[in-house]
């Protein structure tokens, strides 16, 4: 209807925009119907296969002004069919298993057309009514996925006004900085002639307590966005320290306590010590146990970055492998990770309801003292009901479909490492706890040569392979069925030597094992054309003396 | 058809719900096709008129564990539609004036459809690619909007890996917050021996710099997002210093001077001077020229928080209210407001293309040096493709679509201004300059008695008149068929004295002049009925000896 109401701009036009809707024979009307019955059939159509080069993307998103007129909505459909949808990433492939994005189940769709449709701003009640309760009652479920008190414990602090059992945010990134922002309130709050850091800002703060500086422990593993909250809270980059791993990626309690020590000795406070609940380039899980132990001997923040694996808490099989996150004072969990939700979920719980005191804020027109509006204990303000998505996938699929789906994603990530050292010319880098892994094409002279070779061999042999490996992964994101990403590592075994992996995550249950053949077919094929990369290798080898051994 | 699959958990049956759509003829396809054709009739039919008590509606969302076993699509659905449905807000009534948040234009739903059925990750190009290049071009033609620099400017700058013309946010408050940290990180900046504030935190930025502290400026209207960034941001609310206003709700430039004075003797830094381009309660706008003078007198970053009134730029009309806006370092403007966008889509603009090295993060699996994905300039990570659909309401109504929208809605703030001045029991509290004004129930003979009221009289009947707006607008929301908001203001020509005011935005280009009619009637009925609050008024207008001058 709206597509034909444009020839000119009246106000009756307008007016028309906003009440009537597309007509179902227009483009928009067929786009909802072919999303509705079929959508992986709809991407698998409209998104090419063929990777376009961005700068040539560029070109049909370069007009900087504002346009003028207004267009019909079937024309810009079409433009959006052709320029953004084509070339946009088919994150819910079974083939796309280089990222956490995964497949939607199907009935999110008109949920989240529902969501959208009823535009609700979580805020405040007066925009959200019963949407503030949903909420509530989905970090109320989260928080008894991990924390598991009783049925009193919930009923006494879910709903209460002056508490909160977590804060949903946009992702994982916020819930982070909400986590450590609440401890930071929370270490340096209110006392004697003190207001407080939040009142007083973080210099005075530290005055108060006598601290020369705050810093955040967590592996070499964790995620850029414990980078940002340290930056973003004033702490400073250079005050998230980076502690030293073992060979499955796990940080090293010896070299935590080490490190704790030294800021002790000069005068600093370790204000949290993070977990890592998966770690985001290799899926392990810290000693989550020895963590809590070792933060409350310190007394310092325990939060544990379970962005990505905090679904795991749903399977019975495999949920001790976050056990000791239940003694976590703070817990970040993305629905939009292996909770299957769309983008823009993320969780922070709290241990204790009244953490979020350190960090409330009111305002006269909405979110007075006394009133239940979520805006007083968030970072966002204005925010969608992304909580209902939540709400609805836990409901629809239970708890035991989540174990099912965690299970079966975790027991193909194990096949696929089986997969892997099947082949000779492959190498698994890191093995999978969850349903990551980190692998890379290895010729087998090159695998069996660097099994002795010295650090130094090592060091002139890995540039070759991580070239190699790149591009090998480019050229499969460009041109192949499938993608997987890359990361760099520094294996122990390999001498910590910085080197290029492929990494996969095997989250979408619609992946098959031949689908993992043909992604291994398809890096082998590529590496067999990389002739001057595989040469350089070659020659490499020779100079170090390690072809002769192998030949 | 996945509705009937979940008799047991297996495997199939989960395959089934990433794999086939609700049948048409289930609940949830049928509601479908309801938002579909009759988005308005649906909300309309499903939300009830009448308010349940919230408590009421929290006994549906007091279940604490994730439920066990999955549950039919349907029946879960009828839940939905039954206790969250029916309980939420009809934020696109054209009777809801009392918030910011208003219809949507339709075709924006399929969109919003098929922007979750892609599911991109505008975090990086990986999982995103043409999403990225269509968020450049948002964030530019909306600088665009603002600085109106050449062409030259945005073909140079607006897909440079390296800059960032903006930074797409789920809301105002983070695009505060983002301004802000920019703003703090480029003034304590990496200089000889010192590595800048992101890297060695606050208060070694300070110490470098030999500043007490740091402060924000803004009026005493600017939004509490600023109390949050001033928090988070370690600067300390105590030192976003609210700034007395005039009789037009604008900052006075003297208190301004006064202030600012004051903390630099004191050994502090104005960070920032922020105007505010329409205030949340009033809709007022700061004079920015004025400001940015001032902030480049005294070497302060100049941020405009037009969250909500930055749209009104599209107004050849009216964008001269905002003139100095383009002199910003940093610009908040709100697609989810007067941009008719779903919520979820902020936004913050640089005046610099290279302001955002100031918070550049990188990764190595993600983010990379040279690499254009967003996430490296942006607060948060994982992010949805939001921007598609500020591109296309920008493309289908276009700036004439969107100048008779806005020209329209201030238009009617201003018929209904009038309405409330032709009632001789109701007052104007504030006028609007935008769609946005504030105004109170005064029974005729007490507002007489207030216009020579001494400042006395008038501490003493205001909270009189506070209890019966506070009763009305309750009342009104409860049971009413509109709803208006209210809020705090304390007008200079009663004395400064706290009053409780009606607030209504009138954005919602299908609300009538009889419904506003209606408003007022209804109100007018109400007080009718308060006949407590009427007594209690009326005594102490004899006590005060008020009644008889007027009787």
């Amino acid at each position: 209807m709206s597509d034909n109401v444009f020839a000119e701009v009246s106000e009756e036009a307008l007016l028309k925009i906003f009440t009537l809707p597309e007509a179902p024979d227009s483009t928009l009307g067929r786009i909802e119907k072919d999303l509705s019955e079929n959508l992986m059939g709809f991407l698998g159509e409209h998104i090419v296969a063929r990777e376009k080069p961005l700068h040539e993307i560029e070109h049909n998103f370069a007009a900087s002004e504002v346009p003028e007129l207004p267009r019909y909505v079937s024309d810009h459909t079409d433009f959006l069919l052709n320029n953004l949808v084509a070339h946009s990433v088919h994150t819910s492939s079974p083939r796309f298993i280089g990222h956490m994005t995964s497949a939607l189940p199907y009935f999110l769709l008109p949920l989240a057309k529902l969501m959208v449709g009823l535009n609700q701003n979580l805020v405040k009640i007066e925009t959200s009514k019963a949407f503030t309760p949903l909420e509530r009652n989905v970090l109320g479920m989260l928080h008894n996925l991990v924390y598991q008190r009783d049925a009193n414990f919930y009923q006494r602090w879910m709903h209460s006004a002056q508490h909160s059992l977590g804060a949903m945010c946009s992702g994982g990134t916020v819930a982070n900085i909400t986590a450590l922002w609440v401890a930071r309130n929370l270490l340096l709050k209110p006392s004697k002639d003190f207001a407080g850091v939040a009142a007083e800002g973080l210099a005075a703060g530290l005055a108060h307590y006598g601290y020369k500086r705050l810093t955040v422990m967590v592996s070499e593993r964790g995620h850029y966005s414990l980078s940002k909250a340290a930056d973003v809270l004033g702490i400073g980059r250079k005050n998230l320290i980076g502690v030293a791993t073992d060979d499955l990626n796990r940080i090293r309690m010896d070299k935590l306590r080490e490190a704790c020590d030294k800021v002790a000795a000069e005068g600093g406070k370790v204000l949290a010590i993070v977990g890592v609940g998966g770690t985001t380039e290799t899926g392990h899980i810290d000693p989550l146990t020895e963590l809590a132990d070792y933060a409350e001997e310190i007394g310092a923040h325990f939060h544990v970055d379970a962005a990505w694996g905090g679904a795991t808490l749903m399977s019975e099989k495999y949920r001790h492998l976050l056990a000791g996150v239940e003694r976590a004072d703070s817990v970040t969990i993305d629905a939009h990770k292996q909770m299957y939700v769309p983008m823009g979920a993320g969780m922070v719980l709290f241990k204790e309801p009244s953490m979020v005191r350190g960090i409330e804020h009111h305002a006269e027109y909405i979110i007075r003292h006394g009133s239940k509006d979520l805006g007083a204990h968030t970072m966002e303000g204005s925010r969608p009901g992304m909580a209902m998505l939540v709400y609805s996938a836990m409901h629809v699929m239970g708890r035991r479909g989540y174990e099912l789906l965690i299970n079966k994603s975790i027991e193909k990530a194990k096949l696929f490492a089986d997969m892997i050292r099947a082949h000779e010319d492959f190498e698994v880098v890191t093995e999978p706890q969850l349903c990551l892994l980190t692998y890379r094409y290895i010729p087998a002279p090159v695998k069996q040569a660097l099994q002795q070779a010295t650090p130094e061999q090592v060091k002139r042999l890995t540039p070759h392979l991580n070239a190699l490996t790149r591009f090998i992964q480019k050229r499969q994101r460009e041109t192949g069925q499938s993608f997987v990403s890359r990361t760099k590592l520094t294996p122990a075994h390999y001498h910590r030597e910085p080197s290029v992996v492929f990494r996969v995550v095997l989250a979408n249950p619609l992946t098959t094992a031949e689908m993992l053949a043909d992604v291994l077919a398809e890096q082998r094929a590529i590496a067999d054309q990389a002739m001057s990369l595989r040469g350089a290798l070659h020659t490499e080898m020779r100079e170090l003396g390690l072809l002769a051994r192998h030949a």
